[in-house]
């Protein structure tokens, strides 16, 4: 059934996220402080809205795409702010990725309004929001679930429901920190081979049907060769960049200090990618990291 | 075709690796320091050699598994040793787990008397020794490669050739150091879902087919439940003992020390197991680990 | 000249700190949730405040000693806070160890409405609190300095003024991360010498006078004998409490996430005491990490 | 009492040791395999020897001073070598960083022989070494420190008897240890107050009379300014090179791990010093690593 969806943050990713909205019949008011995104959400069929009180007054569901947590804050409690205007009964869907805490600070803020709201972050990269094929992470209540999925399922093909507010972060900066860790992990192990005289593709070869198996290995190899297609191959351009690598990283680091979480490798890795990133890694694809654990970068 | 193969180290790995060679139809001739392991070769079929001369000076194949490099130097190398004792144009098999650098030098040491040698250390486990489902990572020339291959093909399942002398150590330490940093991810990653709130079983089901995915994860989950024949369900009985781990992250750190190759995560990952097995977890399978992390160790 | 000095917070530190301004001479109007901490008050000669609003109305001064950036945000912030109900130019203190960007946001609410205010945390523990003789890093303009100084001088015995607003709390994370670095690296130390035969002794005095010397060594020995007045010899009673100086290397990692800056080994500290606190160390003095790392805690 | 001095290895710190041994009125015949070390130490009124076969029977006392553990083993245990033609009750000191267990290993040797000597391993640097001012920290055993004592005073100011064979260098190590984790902990210290817009100067005024004071802080400061003479202000020139606590760094680990100490920050240091000297440090003094943590490196 057709919705009128005000979608805030039409950058690389909520751009074509909206796209897609649109392209399964929904009507889609946008809101950005960048014109040639609201240009290129009206090209693709959707309008443009006045402001987040026009596009909160006005839409049956809220979708947000947006850098940071006080952006979402901003956007979500500020006295123009979606929960000041948004209509009765709209759903809320933040699909940025924040802190877990501001993400349940917010859904409760949104429930003592009486609107539910989900956090829905994604996995998949900018192509995989061109694509459609993005994996969200949701957090909320049951029925909040329920009434959000159709909608993420036209924007991805997977859709999780991790638990109560706050899981889909939660879910996500999990997931994130491993990945993290594990292609440190894969990049030091190809350093310490290339070192050893043990070439890059035998390791592969061994690794990736043994107890090293591993996503950053097999999916997105950090050294060129093994995989024709992963950002190796292709100079690291991203793909998923070093600094995105890195926020998440902080994130986990931000809810284990909160939480009481000990989380040393995951520590540790947020100091090397901040490290990477300081020396001009930044915007790199995050596998570039086995350059600078080579001593290279 | 039958050989003479003199196997010396006769434990829990080697035992039943001999009894494969016996089972396939080889005369196997034993060497071991403990009375009880040679019983049990006869019972196998096998037969007690006088001492390592004996046994050097009678065999065609000899294979050993030892506990340390310290070890296969004096067996190998020493006045009463293989190398001083074997036949000419024997095979020389060694399985056990040691540093690089001692491999080749034993490899060099053999080849100066014209014995092809082999470093062909496994993964697998005691169950996969027993099961002859073990996989060799081989170092050594193609020549020695081939040669050993028939009689390693009898002991497991899977034989790859890592290149040149030391590169089946090489190529074990380098895998086995990213799953000793990928079950520390992982059981982080499961530590820190926890304190958010987030199920195991949850976190489990969304990084499987994720970037989080890795063998720790999927094939040897940390935390009880989503696995039911990993350690975690059985008390962490081993499977691959801590202190087992530890043995080989400190052999990746010693190659890494040697050879140049900076690798933090792999350093703090032997920090951690080796503070891990000082606090009583050395006997306990490697995935223990997660509570350790968690803090109730 | 004596003043009407309104303090909110009395517990371990901020109930001393009271007491050496009343006997100053001035005049203390106390605040705090706890009765007996207020009964104390009245004891050492200060008065009830009927809340912050009533203290705020009546203080020339207002000092704080708060555990968290939390509480000082509602005492300052909130409606019935300090800023929205104090005098015209009443002079702000908050002697609270909290994040630097929220020091500095107090700072500027503050500054906006008029009031000067300084960031004054404080090291010396609850021994200097009562004694005197705390050390003060202080963050803020010049004429805000000078008006505090005199205040904090009879509370503690050196005041250092750190530069603008946030700069005593940015003092503080600094000195405090070198402090968990060194202790970690100095108890790591002895566990070495211990497992290589060489006497805790022999190492103090090697160290101690050579390039390894540190407060963490030669003020602070975590080692029972080498320094008798040292925790180590009294049960690693605190002191300084593992879980306060966890809580000061996360506000360390904190401040690095925020503002971009790598620091590896202050991750790694924070992660250490982390699991340190997870295990039971949480009570004990910060110095018992060497019970931890050796591997008996 | 002039004694018949070889001195085996007259680099530059060997070298400036062998001519103040000269100056006391020794006979100091050198063996070195670089010609001009010999040159030079006819200039200084020494002798060559013709080999250390030639050298070591006609020597009442042996030193020697070379760069890793391989060296002193074919020194001293080599055919052509010190123990197999030393004169009777010659006194062997060997002055090398080397790993503790082969100093045991090579000092068990000589008592095997009727030799007694001792480990002497040296702090303060090159500078150090023409002054006459370095610092022995001394293995050995009662005699035998006592008869090294009078020559070790000749090259150094400060000569501690730290133990047994093997203790001299596990002090060295344990210090040294001590001393590149708290540069580390120091820099970082620096790069975090210049991202939070804190003064070197003030971070140092302040920590150099805190708990975060510490001998890399105070007599070494790894930043330009507050110390006019450290090598920060001499553009990083060594000074202790970063390659040579990278050494130390990673003989520390090696100790801990034969010996089963958990030393994670240990371990993170040695990481973090071959990363910065795989990307260009290895020649820069070891307190450049501040340059490495900025990111400017």
């Amino acid at each position: 059934m057709a919705a009128t969806i005000g979608f805030i943050g039409l950058g690389n990713m909520g751009g074509p996220m909206a796209a897609n909205l649109i392209k399964a019949g929904h009507r889609v008011l946008g809101f950005d402080l960048a014109e040639p995104a609201l240009d290129a959400l009206e090209k693709a069929g959707g309008e443009r809205a006045g402001g987040v009180v026009a596009l909160a007054s006005e839409a049956d569901v809220v979708v947000s795409m947006l850098p940071a947590g006080a952006h979402v804050r901003k956007i979500y409690l500020g006295d123009d702010g979606v929960l000041a205007n948004a209509k009765a009964g709209a759903l809320l869907i933040d699909s940025s990725t924040i802190d877990v805490d501001s993400a349940r600070t917010f859904a409760a803020a949104a429930a003592e309004r009486g609107f539910p709201m989900v956090d829905a972050p994604v996995s998949g990269g900018v192509a995989g929001a061109a694509a459609g094929t993005l994996t969200f992470m949701v957090g909320g209540t049951d029925d909040a679930f329920e009434r959000a999925k159709p909608y993420l399922a036209v924007m991805g093909k997977t859709v999780v429901h991790a638990g109560g507010s706050g899981n889909g972060q939660a879910a996500k900066i999990c997931n994130n920190m491993i990945l993290g860790i594990s292609m440190i992990g894969v990049s030091e192990a190809f350093v310490l081979a290339e070192r050893l005289g043990l070439e890059a593709q035998k390791l592969f070869d061994i690794s990736s049907t043994a107890s090293g198996q591993c996503w950053s290995l097999t999916s997105y190899c950090p050294v060129p060769g093994p995989l024709p297609a992963s950002p190796a191959n292709n100079d690291y351009t991203p793909g998923f960049a070093a600094e995105m690598m890195l926020k998440d990283l902080k994130l986990a680091q931000e809810a284990a200090h909160a939480s009481g979480a000990a989380t040393p490798l995951g520590a540790e890795a947020a100091a090397l990618y901040s490290l990477f990133c300081n020396s001009g890694g930044e915007g790199a694809d995050f596998s570039a990291i086995v350059k600078f654990l080579r001593g290279s970068a």
